[in-house]
């Protein structure tokens, strides 16, 4: 019997998410989302319609951060896979409402709490992990970080394990946004979130242990695909604290792309202390957090998308060997964001962070990877999830030996 | 009789007036300062304890945006002389109380309302001088603008016209402050009032006219003594909106200096909004002023003195002709702000705007300066007030066709 499937969040990642789900919704049963405000779900839902499709959704109102109400939700409408696409601070009460009700989990990102900023590593034991058993006992598929990066940039880690190396040397994911949005600065998700990811230590994994260095300390400079030369920086990222447990000889690093303007504006706050998640009080006697305050002021991500042009190149640098042999291969996508914004109404950043996990909901849905326990994306198998990933629009390419080509 | 002194406010220049006055306590009655927060103004009054002036000084609680308040507490204490360095929104309740009383009121910069930036030209019509008529009637004296810029550069101007010069053509205020405070980013008062004098339109006299510029469009380097080659921009400042009505004929501007780093923080906070007065409201549904929250989040600008070094140097730049023969001469003082700090316990930047009103009360008390009406500095006889204010810690000096030399 199809799976019904219920979506947890109403933002931009969510709003790819259900736009997929819809165009596939004859692997599913019926089709839910729930947000703490149903009218941002209601509006998603509306823009489904307004693309042509006629297939049945449902809004639904959701407290996500009550593991009871989610539960709850999930035994009305039956959901057999939930994907959540919710704020960062509701994921492990979401999996919660799963283990109670045998519904399978599928997330992009790892748990934060709010209060915190880049634990200790590897961030999956502090929080997912701790809940690995009780998925075994419930028969409960948890997916974890099944976006892009983290997500699909796993998936090309575990392609180049099974079809290139027999040994791993070094995994360096690149994150590269060559697009414009012609704001004078905006964040491409969440300011929230986006910012939380660089005001921490950055965490790599080299040399077998955990190396911590400051954001923008290492820089790069590579040259990928379609994109060109682009700096990137070692950033702190949810994959290297997945991937380095199944590649423990591996170095593990993460580099994102970032221009001289971002930079400079992302140091003043940070160095100002408006990124601060503690709050201040004003001469006025006003408790405030100057994180939410620098939110408020920033363009709304969602508003960015009909303006956005250009592409983005995200792929994965794998060096190994083979029979003794060394090698390396550069697993990759290249997405565009005018694209995007015609086929889901989104821009690239959410494009490619929402339709993965509507790919990993048709795997469990197809029962691929309907695995009954928890599982980052590595240790799934990659080629289905990749192969289906091109048919729904993040088509991978490879340049190895023989040049570059597609999968 | 000597007249009793009332010291309204307690910052970084409320503290500056208040040691200056104690210091010079025999040319006063009883020595008073008043504040919302009366602690604030005991904490003053400890330091000059500290200093080891006996004086009598007491502090009061006062609402200073009240003017009924202002006027009870002036007839309590039987003030003859109001000092407000309170914040530039009480100076017209301030004014107000003295009118009511009869008691010389004098000031430092100009009244703002907190809900607007940057006013119509010029901006002591928009309120001060509305009320020269019934300073006239009421035989008070109030001296408007007698810090340093307004204040002291005023009277620069006018000892240029009675000294130097038949007719002006031009008055160049030039600001520097050479000192390093070692924070990664201060501003050197409130920052409130800080970033307010930058966000408006830059209004200078040129021509006959009002020009309008933006903040950091014109810049010009100036070579000064001791602080050397520094860039200054055209800057909104309240002396530009005085001077230009005397010296109708005359190009009036001002000049600031920054460096690029000031520049680049101002920069990115204002076209995030940051500096707007305007609130926001943040996702969690708190209507906050991002200004006021910028401003907590910066260091207290009293913090900043016991670490200042370097130097000042603030002058007028007058070009005119005396009997048909151009001419110009460039009037100046250089404060150090180690100095500043060792005798009051406050920065150079404190000091400079601190102890100008309070050769203007010394020379009302004395009779020189009590005109029973409404002035601007320039208006007032200047070679008495700047020899005054050379015996209290301000010389000038000259740079004119015999060299450079004190007044």
């Amino acid at each position: 019997m199809a799976k019904n499937v219920l979506i947890i969040g109403a933002g931009g990642v969510a709003q790819v998410v259900a736009h997929k789900v819809a165009q596939n919704a004859k692997e599913f049963g019926t089709l839910h989302i729930a947000s703490r405000t149903v009218s941002k779900a209601e509006k998603i839902i509306a823009s489904i319609r307004e693309k042509g499709h006629s297939v049945e959704f449902t809004a639904h109102p959701l407290d996500a951060m009550d593991s009871k109400a989610v539960a709850g939700l999930i035994r009305q409408i039956d959901a057999g896979i939930v994907v959540n696409v919710g704020s960062a601070f509701v994921n492990m009460t979401v999996l919660q409402g799963c283990i109670e009700t045998g519904a399978a989990y599928i997330d992009t990102a790892i748990h934060e709490d709010p209060a915190k900023i880049c634990e200790t590593p590897p961030w999956y034991a502090n929080y997912e992990w701790k809940r690995r058993e009780d998925c075994e006992k419930a028969g409960v598929t948890a997916i974890l970080g099944a976006g892009f990066d983290p997500g699909v940039v796993n998936a090309y880690a575990r392609l180049a394990e099974d079809e290139y190396f027999d040994k791993i040397d070094s995994i360096d994911i690149v994150d590269i946004n060559a697009g414009s949005h012609g704001r004078w600065f905006a964040t491409n998700f969440d300011p929230e979130i986006n910012f939380r990811e660089f005001t921490g230590t950055v965490y790599s994994w080299q040399g077998g242990e955990w190396r911590q260095n400051k954001m923008f300390e290492v820089g790069r400079e590579w040259d990928l695909p379609v994109v060109g030369k682009r700096t990137a920086y070692l950033s702190g990222h949810d994959e290297v604290h997945s991937l380095s447990a199944r590649y423990k000889d591996a170095d593990v690093r993460f580099w994102m792309g970032f221009g001289e303007h971002y930079i400079n504006v992302f140091t003043v706050l940070k160095n100002l202390g408006l990124l601060s998640e503690q709050p201040v009080r004003t001469a006025e006697g006003l408790d405030v957090v100057p994180l939410k305050v620098v939110k408020a002021v920033l363009p709304d991500p969602a508003s960015l998308a009909p303006d956005y042009e250009g592409k983005t190149c995200i792929g994965d640098l794998v060096k190994g060997t083979l029979d003794g042999k060394p090698g390396e291969v550069f697993i990759y996508n290249v997405a565009d964001h005018k694209d995007a914004y015609n086929e889901v109404g989104s821009q690239g950043i959410s494009y490619t962070a929402g339709v993965p996990p509507v790919a990993a909901a048709i795997l469990v849905a197809r029962g691929t990877w309907d695995v009954k326990k928890m599982a980052n994306v590595e240790d799934l198998p990659a080629r289905p999830f990749l192969e289906l990933l091109g048919a729904l629009g993040l088509p991978t390419r490879v340049i190895d030996a023989s040049g570059d080509h597609p999968l």
